[in-house]
């Protein structure tokens, strides 16, 4: 079995046009190949505040398979340590033997979560979207802003967040890292001045309502990943237009829809985003539609990014050898 | 995070007394403290017949926590490798820190798998049990007879299996280690002839049937870990005096309760093996009843034996180190 380490991770796989296409390619596999992708195994200590995502898909026809393990842990802040953790393992698909063991610390995930945010945008804002809206101010808010860069042409992005150091921090990094004007705004405006909106928090009551929403407006809902995790009041769902998930059999549990007033209803008109990328479905269909994805992540995504960066990482260290 | 590999791992943690009382304390744990086991995660790849399992077990105050991956790949066979792999992983339980990873191979999972037919030996067969039967020649046939040389006195050995050269190499193989008489014997024979029967089989067909069974018998089925495996013949739970599982969460969906006739009727029935290894009911309570036990492997062992095997593991590098 083959290491990497963080930092040669870090070195080599970036958030960039092939991350997004990766993930994008992804979400095709899951709506148009045979994938097994069980159910999320989750594991909780909440004496510690700490959760467990277990999450794996096979793609039928591919090499490889991820498991991937992800962590968060509330209180790790009091002893100086990141809340987040986590690695991802390739095995054969063809015989079972564990290939590669890509010790990120959880980098891949923000990676394919953000990259994921990108495949949404692009199918769902306006062509024109030119102002994105974040709640939160963690590092998926960093990553999510920066992965519709790649997408759309940016031009201002409104943030909100609880506490104003973080803000102040977020603001600084973002207009280094993309050369973009950030303002710090309350949650209305950062939904009512932008077209497409991201929220990234770990909320259990809704920071978005409905009744902020715009005429041709797109979000984003990434935080959700848990039963209690909820960010977009339920009449947002109803206000959309389109109506889109990763998975609808994940978002019975998780996410958003679940949280819907009528659940059934919700996902009767909800479609896939692999339906989208696939080229089934059209996505936006005009600019006035207000348009929701709700996304609680999927292990194709894991299995697709593990094996793009360890295809990747392999060439290069036999490229270092040689 | 710390690796440890087979060979290391091989040559210091052994089927024996102090793991199959590991094992044994595992159970106890599971009925007696707060216990995070999350339903198993399978992933199929019949297109290589191939399937994985992961299992994974919080035990509130334990300092770690292990998820193990398991893998059959029924194919290698003919690429000339071992079907079974696999690997654990332990956990921080505070911070959710990668701690350490054991590349065993699927060896844990043999002991801790042959230690829990120990411990239910150990609380359901007869004090005076000498003769043991098994159905199957593989390595947990041999594992499961050494581990019940551990709880009771054994004289000898009935082992049935389909293939003549594997039977000779079993016995050929037991009688050396062991010291003890083997004898190839039809699957009737198996049961009459002994006062334990272990079933090791990935049968998806009964290989015991009730009216074998004998006024005193032990029978533990330990093969079957997936919908359609099935070792026992529905009657031979019916005609049990004492039914135990491991899991009932478990043994709703994998083992031999959940093809009972009366599922239901089997489930209410049935006691979990914590309840007898904790004290709180007695397994046998006389010579003539009939017990069963149905092992379909549990997250609360793997913990138990990964935790075990670190702790011992870095006790012997840190000694090689002075």
């Amino acid at each position: 079995m083959i290491l990497f380490t963080e930092e040669e991770i870090r070195k080599h796989i970036r958030l960039n046009a092939d991350t997004i296409q990766v993930v994008e390619e992804a979400f095709i596999n899951l709506a148009t190949k045979r994938v097994e992708m069980p159910p999320i195994m989750r594991i909780d200590i909440p004496l510690y505040n700490g959760e467990v995502d277990v999450k794996s898909a096979y793609v039928e026809g591919l090499d490889y398979f991820a498991i991937k393990v992800s962590s968060g842990f509330f209180n790790n802040h009091k002893l100086g340590l990141p809340s987040g953790n986590g690695l991802m393992m390739l095995f054969n698909s063809k015989t079972g033997q564990p290939e590669a063991m890509l010790l990120d610390n959880g980098y891949l995930t923000d990676i394919r979560t953000a990259a994921a945010g990108a495949v949404a945008a692009k199918h769902l804002a306006r062509e024109d979207a030119r102002t994105a809206g974040v709640i939160g101010t963690g590092s998926q808010a960093r990553y999510q802003i920066e992965a519709l860069t790649h997408v759309r042409d940016l031009e201002r992005v409104f943030v909100y967040g609880r506490k104003e150091e973080n803000i102040l921090k977020y603001i600084n990094d973002i207009e280094a890292r993309l050369g973009v004007k950030v303002e710090a705004v309350s949650r209305e405006e950062a939904v009512r001045r932008s077209d497409i909106v991201v929220t990234t928090t770990p909320a259990t009551c809704p920071v978005i309502r409905a009744d902020w929403l715009t005429s041709g407006i797109h979000v984003t809902a990434m935080g959700s990943d848990a039963e209690t995790k909820q960010e977009l009041e339920a009449e947002v769902l109803e206000r959309a237009d389109v109506l889109v998930c990763d998975v609808k059999e994940q978002s019975r549990r998780l996410g958003e829809i679940h949280h819907a007033r009528s659940q059934a209803e919700m996902l009767a008109r909800a479609v896939e985003l692999g339906e989208l990328t696939a080229g089934r479905i059209k996505g936006r269909k005009n600019a006035e539609q207000i348009t929701v994805c709700d996304l609680t992540g999927t292990g194709v995504q894991d299995t697709a990014i593990a094996l793009y960066a360890y295809t990747l990482l392999k060439e290069k260290k036999a490229g270092a050898a040689v």
